[in-house]
């Protein structure tokens, strides 16, 4: 079975960072494909940034041809895995409602940390259009930048330490969503410190594909993700048009 | 005042559909300058298709400059809206809510009639998004195609009266928001025809966005809607920098 | 145009600032008649007051006549204002609809300061009934009484930067919608102190209602509205049977 | 105990059926005292009707004095009941909350027939705002007016009959309210007919109002229902003044 | 008339406690028999306390034979409450929504006081199901256990009164449920304290048992609440066998 | 890895077809043990057979011991799931849970077929409580028993491809999830028939554990879940008592 996980950002050790984390929970039977957009922005922290992104997402699915059984997307927000379904009979997971699916089968109430405070809004829009506003009792962030995220390794667990411990001592969240695929890898590390499920969504995210995968079911085609209807895309490579 | 209408399509002839109903609408103080994006799909129904028009309705916001008084964006679904939002103080409005809000004033209960039946599901969850599922009553397709919606204007207006009339007397409805922007300019012929208001999304929203220039509100910077983090956005012009 | 704007309450100082709240974003071509109920409260501060306000309200629009293109009702509550529909064809614009509107355009959350404590359950139900309670964050009210917001405009301007700071910092509100028709005019002013969107309701009211004229639309008489049914209403004057 | 009953509506036969309605559950400690407003519509169909009639409603709770032990609100709609909770530390119970209640005791699902169809959106917002949009499964209306309701006897049960067996077959309701005060009388012929749960609102509020009083529980000063504001309240006698 | 109360919990004086809170407000003409499962946990203060005790609770249901005219289940959470409605055609109510519903007829905003800190999430799952989220503002625990709420009075008090201070001053409640039927009895010693309505939950229950049997309502079995269907239920007695 | 499946149900073919649809999507590592609880009804069908299953579910999680890396509750309704996951701190997964993510993933509007049509409500519930209610849009019920689902196949599959061309014509719906452990291994009968993904529940669970024992996460002990208070359990046996 292949995978192929597709990093929202632009950023290259953030795509290793993601690639790491899939790699480690994958079944021995699983490949694991890690990509970025050839276009975008380095990091999503907002919603230009994540519109921006999108194209490049699904053009890394258009590319892929027949030889993947399944796609990733990785960044907490889930951009474009509409329009992915859209595109190919393969499943398409979006890390946000895996982390989502796999905290509320772990934990009664939980919570999301992020980056960046402007991120609110977005998380909670997630939240709501997955139908967990019910579940999620806490979303809090660092104030830290996915770049940052990334790169400042310590700075970033303690922050995620912080925010994670006002999670659970004043929103009573009993596990935690790293909401940003660029806190990959940090699941460990603050489990260790703070004692509850702490879930790396690219990894839930790989987990669900192989589910998916699993139970040889493939996307929908009866109405919605229909393949895109056949027209002129001005601007966009031949191979992007239907 | 200087509102800038972006068609969030690419056919020509819908955007000059647009300014017209535009036009129509407009105070005799304001200017309306149509647009459509430079790149983009000829017409948006589907997921694919709004995530590919998007940047290039972004590109439209962010050439304009400060001649532009506020932005309509035009597609039902308000495509890149939150982005818009972030990249201008000036005020930006999608012509999906402003149906919706213009609806709420005139009628208890209304519908939305849209084009193709895959579009469904984008309907239902722009209505949910925004808070509208207990005042929307029906959700009606007609089967027709944005470019035969826009061409094909007789087939259109009978496929809209029928599937008007079904929500009408089926689901009650009271109002119709016409859920596209090719479908501007037939709410007169509707609503001789179906005898209940019937609202063109794009007209509805030049009166919107005039209505908060009017009011000198500006959008807000406090969180959300911050200017994009200054970052490398790869395969993007320089002008779509930060 | 001709837009009557009925302040809900019966406090003359009131209605005046009501009618420069209104005249100061009116569009040249409108002309706004403000007026008061002949009977009902001073001010409106719960149910009761509200309730014994509406009989009076609906008679402002009874007696207007056909020189009326549209009609706001100038309490954030927007007492009566399906019943108005019933009476008139031309459009009733309530304004708390009205500012939440406004603030949705603006704002991705915000939030309603308004007067007395009492108050929250009353502005808390009438954003549940719009469908808004996902996008409003924060409700904080001055515990002053609408005559102290009228006529105390100093303090009354320091107990709204003190709600709303802590609407911002608390609550992460990122505009206001002033939740009282006394507060009509203060909007610069808080804007100057705390640098979001603050919506001056009555304004925003005015604006919907001109949007609304200018779409040539009416109020639906499909099922709702329908004219009120033919029958003795004991105790009021002839012009109020139908 | 005393508990006085008010109809919301002012045609004479109608209370007279209300009061038979409760006297017939009332238990033998209580005394009934069934009345309705000096002034108001005569039936209360639409939005108009009811605000017309709360006034007159509340002028009822204001006369009562000390004698009254608990208050019922005879209209489905409950119309003035958070105003009546203002003027009295005295229970006051709304007919269509007190069969919704008694609805979600005895069945899963269930619905409300009602008299004229444009009472729709009434209905449905009154369920909406109890919480209990998803316990009732079906909303239907006879098209007579309140007064055939309550004149027409034959032809309103062969009507709920029909509209009822509709309600099961189709929408898979349980029990069902019966949506107006109009009604009241005609439950056992219905069970009869339908062999369902038949909830007679007004016998449903007594029970209520007995129910409370029984545990002598009274209104709740502490914020929403304080007494109202001292002020003038104008073209009102002067015991309706605070 | 006969109420059989069935405390949840198997710990003697418990039931004693709720015997008087249920003898305290029955009225004249009601008998009261309050008993205790034969079976099941001394007392519910998690899921699989709940599930455990929920066939013995069933089982006094069946027990009882036709002498009895409604049950009430004595356990906040209203544990098996669709199945003891399966098992009769006479009432049943469980003193959680019981105490929700008066809690509703007296006060804007409500909340509720509980236990120990883990029954959090039953709690709000309860409030949820029944639909009231927007009704209830404040969730309080005292951490201690149903024994000791049971037996320590005075240190119950005092942990009740700080909960129900912090829920008045902090969350802005108007009324408080006592969220375990070990609380019952002390409604009168806190309202003294905070001077607002506390719902003793049993009381409210038998209450409204005694309003549905005066309604001669009984359980429908027109779907949901059909008698079991006939099966071999293995380790149970014959008489739990349909 | 082994994965304990314990069908809610205690009759035996049933069991045994569980087992064949877990063995059949069990990756290599996995070691699948199906049960079924010692006591408790032959097929659970409505809400009484629900909770006399579920001490016997639970027992079979307590008799467990340490060698089970995860369990699946077989049975949609997910009887006792929470109660399960107190008692273990390995990942507990109901297949209704399981099954609705797996259609959240690969449709954007799904439905539940179920047997008994009085199931209605519980599945309904059971949705609800997911907070799925705005991406379920069909609940379709075969009127078949649970016994007769699992031994009259050809009937079944008949009344299943009946009651899911309704699903997908009536109400729109793109995948199914079988709303019954019973049908088990019909996924694939229906997928021929009906040509959009239908998903085998305990199939679905038996990935979703595989997937969160791959991720190496527990069941947080933080509030909710933490292991049963300590306490006597009548009638219950020694190692059901904590």
């Amino acid at each position: 079975m292949r995978i192929k996980v597709i990093n929202g950002n632009t950023f290259e050790p953030m795509t290793r960072g993601i690639d790491e984390s899939a790699q480690a929970v994958r079944s021995p039977q699983t490949e694991i494909i890690t990509t970025q957009p050839k276009a975008g922005p380095e990091s999503i922290e907002g919603y230009y940034d994540e519109y921006l992104a999108i194209p490049g997402i699904l053009e890394e699915v258009i590319l892929s041809g027949d030889e993947i059984d399944a796609f990733v997307i990785a960044c907490w927000g889930d951009p474009g895995v509409e329009a992915a379904r859209e595109l190919t009979t393969k499943p398409v997971v979006g890390i946000a409602e895996a982390s989502m699916y796999v905290a509320n089968m772990v934990a009664a109430r939980w919570g999301v940390v992020t980056t960046m405070h402007r991120a609110l809004d977005m998380i909670e829009k997630t939240i709501h259009r997955a139908g967990f506003s019910h579940r999620c009792v806490s979303i809090r962030t660092t104030g830290l930048s996915v770049i940052e995220t990334e790169t400042a390794r310590q700075a970033t667990i303690a922050a995620l330490e912080t925010a994670g411990r006002l999670a659970i001592t004043e929103d009573k969240a009993e596990a935690l969503c790293l909401g940003c695929a660029g806190m990959s890898g940090l699941d460990k590390a603050l489990e260790e410190r703070l004692e509850i499920p702490i879930i790396d969504a690219v990894a839930a995210a790989v987990k669900m594909a192989e589910a998916i995968v699993g139970l040889q079911k493939q996307t929908s085609k009866a109405l919605t993700y229909q393949r895109p209807e056949s027209k002129r895309i001005k601007g966009f490579p031949d191979y992007m048009q239907f």
